[in-house]
């Protein structure tokens, strides 16, 4: 089973980048599944039905979200209708949404997938760990293969999640940082790992924002309106290939495309 | 001029990597100069005035460091003694060491390196937008090749930086989060960029430290001691070619060679 | 002469509860000037050049604000235009507006008001207490009584510009928590002192918002969009009264009235 | 029921003081019981089993603690072993020791005390408010008086518990800024309320701790070894009158004493 994993999608450059991307890599690299981040598609602040639909639409099967998940107030209705919508599992109880979901791939296999959200210096939450190994024991009832999208600031904390989930996840990789780090590993036990697979968006703003505004921000600590920066465009993503009868990662590759 | 950057040295395991790394790269690869991060050689907390010489003995040029600069106490009247032990350049007056130096290469050309540190999710510190402004227009008189390490936690931060100073700076390449990233890249103005280099340490570790430990710190919330990982060790370092004529980068390499 | 310094004015019951009282208090405890803060009087968040006309007609002689100064756009370009709207000082150079201002009394004595803000758990901004040297310095040249507003998170951070300053600065008090402490002294070398003034606005509310809000904020971990609290209003100032020749403050008495 | 519970008791000034006072606003005021907070007895920084000990000779019956009740590793041992040492309930499964406790008052009635950490601005645990409705069920079959050490530091995490725990708890006071507050009160299904009880130490420091320290880390950034302050010292407590039949509180006053 072959799983392409879309980092975070920011605004209309990165939704465009992966409705070209990809048709074009599943085709190419023999993709069964697409999963992606789509916590900065709607102008770089959360997600809406419309956006949401658009990008299932694109191909992918799940959209993960994050601590953006909330900014679009049109969502929260949407999230208890569509189960392929997540936000992390580590929201308290009575939160709207769900923090995982199987799905099918094109084959015919099952995939379930996990959103986490770290705590160092993110909005406080439960405790992601202790949520990963309640959500893991139901998942594995049900799948053999699950992914864990780790949706953390601190690399400490995603790697400790990585380790935590050794031998029990099918693959561990981070989102959030929108900058693809190069540390991609089958961890001792057999996950597969990387700490952020990066954005697909706007290659020269920061982190995707115009670099004018977020340079200005810095400069003079006063709040500033966010826009998306435009120009040349990156496409982040992890593809990781699972022997699917026993759900363990036969590898993990970055894919880091100037589209 | 060709400069290896080698990032975060993580304790024991670290230092000789270091050792056995740098003649051999510096040979192969046609080195000029060598500069690494240090703020972690003291078992993970800090450097002391042995290990700092040990550095120097390696083959560093220049040590930056970060907030672990003060991690041990035998190194704050060794800062003042010893020009080319930096500490972030945005501590304020009155702080031991400093934030920049000059350093001749083997080839005898002239590199001017500072150091900055960020600030978000970091210790309160004068603004590094403002002192990279001041510091580097007195670097630009006296040197054409200035490498700025912008030690810090949070992408935005060391994005912005890389723009503030694209044109400017030779090189902005950060340090602080122990994982490599995979976005090096010359900016369109010419500078050579890379959010982080990434540790040189312990692979198996979070983030060079024993992962029992740092998984039982986020499970339990209490203060553990930390200990520097064993096992397979990666060696992390930028290498930048530069134009030394007019302080342009030619190109910026990753490297991240499983030690 | 005697001044009065109200703490952070919450919404429109704040503003009623000033307009209510500041005559009567004026009166009654023969009050030579009053200042206050205004960085909350717009909802919440926020001040308009009308609510600050409105705080002006109501008897203050000047306004500071603190982290909320920015969130109301219309603002920014009547801060360079009003000298009595305040700012934190310490905010970086070219940010609209003044940190301090000299202004003059009912009897026709002057007085320096100076606003800093603390960086412990708050925005990043220059050091309070570089730039609180600086700006004393300057101030004391001008006049002998200088009123300080450090608008701040951490009562370290507070009690620190207190003793910082002890001697220098007739008085400095606290703004920002929206709870009234009950230190207010006499520091050794004579600056009289209160960690925070407190909130003037509803008694029954989560520092002036709807309580139902808060709790829901903290227990689900999602954004919520907050809103000032009905019901009983409570007036939180401190009346300082200062021998205006030599600019030492012969004592502070907190007021915290039921209104 | 008389309840007299005493803020962070900081060092051996602070140990002295309530070995002093104790003793005398039992007799003068008639109190039947005494708590504590003890996470600053060793020297500003965490408790030892000896200390415990030496303020239960002093008339406490039961001891809070903190973000501090790990500074000390000889404390580790001794909490499970004595029950009266309470660390923050919202601390995960497996964290030595308990967040709560029934204790008798010297007139023979139950007292539940419930310890609890704030999670805004500082460390990362289980939410406190899912863990006080949890927790408060427990009690209350029990006993009916309830008192709740709230130690955290935002004012809005502590009065958003109080009005959760309205009705429910006999008094939610609030610990750790060491700033006793002056808004004492009756909310309004009953609860008594206090936002910060305040320090039990010295006056003139920062929190206390030597201001000289304090104000150079301030001014530094650097790492200090912190020393507990000389001079006068300040004695901070709260006051609680409760119908012990149905544990509803009939009054709470502050008590700030020079001592
Ligand atoms: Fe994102
Ligand atoms: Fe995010
Ligand atoms: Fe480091
Ligand atoms: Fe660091
Ligand atoms: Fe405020
Ligand atoms: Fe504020
Ligand atoms: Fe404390
Ligand atoms: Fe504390």
């Amino acid at each position: 089973m072959k799983i392409l994993y879309i980092g975070d999608i920011m605004g209309e450059p990165g939704r465009r980048a992966v409705a070209r991307m990809v048709p074009r890599l599943v085709a190419q690299r023999r993709i069964d599944v697409v999963i992606g981040n789509g916590e900065n598609v709607a102008g770089g602040f959360g997600i809406t039905p419309d956006l949401a639909e658009e990008l299932f639409q694109a191909g992918l099967s799940a959209i993960t979200t994050g601590n953006h998940a909330w900014d679009k107030r049109e969502i929260l209705d949407y999230f208890p209708r569509e189960r392929r919508l997540l936000r992390p599992a580590n929201y308290p109880e009575g939160v709207p949404g769900q923090g995982s979901v199987v799905v099918q791939t094109s084959g015919g296999e099952e995939l379930g997938i996990l959103q986490l959200m770290g705590r160092a210096y993110m909005p406080t939450l439960d405790c992601p760990f202790q949520v990963a190994k309640r959500e893991m024991a139901k998942l594995r009832k049900r799948v053999a293969a699950v992914v864990v999208d780790m949706h953390a600031e601190a690399t400490s904390e995603k790697m400790a999640m990585g380790h935590f989930l050794d031998g029990e996840a099918t693959a561990v990789v981070g989102t959030h940082t929108h900058v693809q780090t190069a540390d991609e590993q089958i961890l001792p036990r057999g996950t597969a790992y990387l700490t952020d697979i990066g954005m697909t968006g706007p290659l020269h703003g920061v982190i995707g924002v115009k670099k004018e505004l977020a340079i200005e921000k810095f400069l003079t600590g006063m709040p500033r309106r966010f826009e998306v920066a435009s120009g040349p465009v990156v496409f982040c993503a992890a593809l990781i290939d699972v022997d699917a009868r026993i759900g363990k990662a036969l590898s993990i590759e970055r894919i880091r495309i100037l589209d």
